[in-house]
C-alpha cells in the first residue's frame, strides 16, 4: 500500500496564503516535510479555485514539483484548474477526481482520456451523498465504471474511491467495515484488479481525544491494507500511521520479510 | 476480538519458582496484573509438568482463581495435568490444546467431552509439523475436525489455532498472510461459526528490533481481527497492542461507535 499525504490542502491557512501572494516557499517546506514523512505520492487539495484556477493550479503543481518528482493528485472540482494541472505536471498525475455527479462525468471524467491519466471515481450518487451501505456502495460502483467505459478511458486508469466514513456519524463504524468488504470485492465485480484510496483523515473527523482518533487510524490501516486497498490518502505526519503502513508493507510484501528498511 | 493474556508462563524463572515452592503470591501479583492490563482470559502455561502434574496445574488454578473468575486456558501437553486443572477449576475452563497427534487425539481430545469444556485444536501435522501454505492448513482443519467429531464432543466446543508463523521464517510473512484467509475461510469450510485463537507473540519470536517488533504486532492485530479472529492470545504487558485490541472492537462492534468506553 503506498501513502498519499492530505497535508497540502488551500483550507490550510499559509497554503492559502502562498497561493494568494503566488510565493512558492511556504509550500516547498510543507512537500518538503511530506517527502521526508514518509509520502509516496502528494495529493495537491487546491479547492475549487474560484479566482484565477488555471494560474493558481499551475503555481501548486510547479511549486510542488521543484521539490520533487513523485506522482501528484490533483485535487480540485474545478476542471480548468484541472486541466491547467495536467497540462504543467512533470511527473505521474492522478485526477483526483469523478464521480456520478453529472458536471463531474462532463468535465472531470474526459480529461483522463485526453490527458492519458489515472483518475479516481468516488462511489457517491449524482447528487454527492454518501451510499448508506455496502450493496449501495457496490451498485454505485457499478453504474460509475459503466459511465467511466463509456467515456473510452482504459480500464486500468481507474481508482475507486469508496468513501470512508466518519466514524461519528451514527452508522460510520458499520459503514467502515462494510467497506473493507467493498474493497475486497470490487476486483471480482468489476472484472479486473481495480486500484482503490480511501481517505483515512475522514475516519475521525469531528470532535474526539487525538490520542484515540490515532490509535483508531493506526487500527483500520492495516484493516484497509489486508482487504487490498492500494493508496491511503493520510496524514503523513501522523508519524505512527506511516509506520503502520509500512509494518504492513514488509509483512505483506513478497520478499522474504526483514527487520531492515522501513 | 478478546484478549487471553500469555503472560503466565513456567518458562519464566518467577513462575517456575513459585510452583516449585507452592507459594501463590507470585502467580497472584501476576495475574492481577494480567487483569489490570486488559486480559479477557487467562492461559496457564504449566508446560508439561513431569513431575506432580496434578498437584501442579491444581496449585496453578486455583492460585489464579483466587483472584479472578475470568476464563482460564489450560495449556499443557500432560493428559493429567489437564484434568486436575478441570477438576478444579471453578471459571469457565479452555483445554489449549490438541492436535492430529496421536497421543493428544487419545488422551487430551476426549477430556472436552468428559468435561463439557471448550477445546483448541492446532492446525498441525500428527508430527507436529506446521502446515507450509493455505491449502495445507485448510486440509488439516478438515482432517482435525474429522478427529473431532469422530470423538463425539458438541462442534461448538472447538476453537482452532491456524498456528501463526514467526516472520523470521524463510516464508513466515507469506503464511502469516495466508493466515487472515484461513481464518475467513474456516467457517464456510467447516459449515458453522468455528471460534479461533491465535499466538500473537510467535510472530515476532526471535532476535529482532523490540520497537519494530511491536509495530509490526499491533499491524498484524487488526488484519487478524478483521478476518474474524475470536481470541489474540498475546503478552498483554504490550499496552499499545491491547489497546489497539480495544480500538478494533470499538469500531468492529455492533453498537454505534463512541469515543468513551475503551
Amino acid at each position: 500500500m503506498i501513502v498519499v499525504s492530505d497535508n497540502l490542502q488551500i483550507t490550510h491557512g499559509a497554503v492559502d496564503r502562498a497561493v494568494k501572494e503566488m510565493d512558492p516557499a511556504p509550500i516547498r517546506e510543507l512537500v518538503r516535510q511530506c517527502v521526508a514523512a514518509g509520502a509516496d505520492a502528494v495529493d495537491i487539495n487546491s479547492g475549487p479555485l474560484s479566482r484565477d484556477p488555471e494560474k493558481k493550479m499551475a503555481f501548486l503543481v510547479e511549486a510542488v514539483q521543484s521539490i520533487t518528482d513523485l506522482p501528484v493528485l490533483l485535487d480540485t472540482t474545478n476542471p480548468k484548474a484541472m486541466e491547467a494541472g495536467l497540462q504543467v505536471s512533470k511527473s505521474r498525475t492522478i485526477i483526483n477526481g469523478f464521480s456520478l455527479e453529472p458536471a463531474k462525468l462532463e468535465r472531470i471524467l474526459p480529461l483522463a482520456g485526453k490527458y492519458d491519466a489515472d483518475i479516481i471515481g468516488y462511489l457517491l450518487y449524482p447528487n454527492s451523498h454518501v451510499p448508506a451501505d455496502e450493496s449501495e456502495r457496490l451498485n454505485v460502483a457499478v453504474e460509475l465504471f459503466g459511465a467511466f467505459q463509456r467515456a473510452g478511458v482504459d480500464r486500468e486508469r481507474l481508482i475507486i474511491d469508496p468513501i470512508v466514513a466518519p466514524v461519528m456519524w451514527e452508522d460510520g463504524n458499520r459503514q467502515d467495515m462494510e467497506i473493507l468488504s467493498v474493497i475486497r470485492t470490487l476486483p471480482d465485480l468489476l472484472g479486473f484488479p481495480v486500484r482503490t484510496i480511501a481517505g483515512i483523515s475522514n475516519l475521525t473527523t469531528g470532535h474526539g481525544p487525538l490520542d484515540k482518533k490515532l490509535r483508531l487510524e493506526r487500527t483500520y490501516l492495516p484493516m484497509l491494507a489486508a482487504a487490498g486497498l492500494s493508496m491511503a490518502l493520510m496524514n503523513v505526519f501522523h508519524t505512527e500511521s506511516v509506520m503502520t503502513v509500512r509494518a504492513f508493507n514488509a509483512l505483506a510484501g513478497d520478499r522474504i520479510f526483514t527487520w531492515a528498511g522501513w
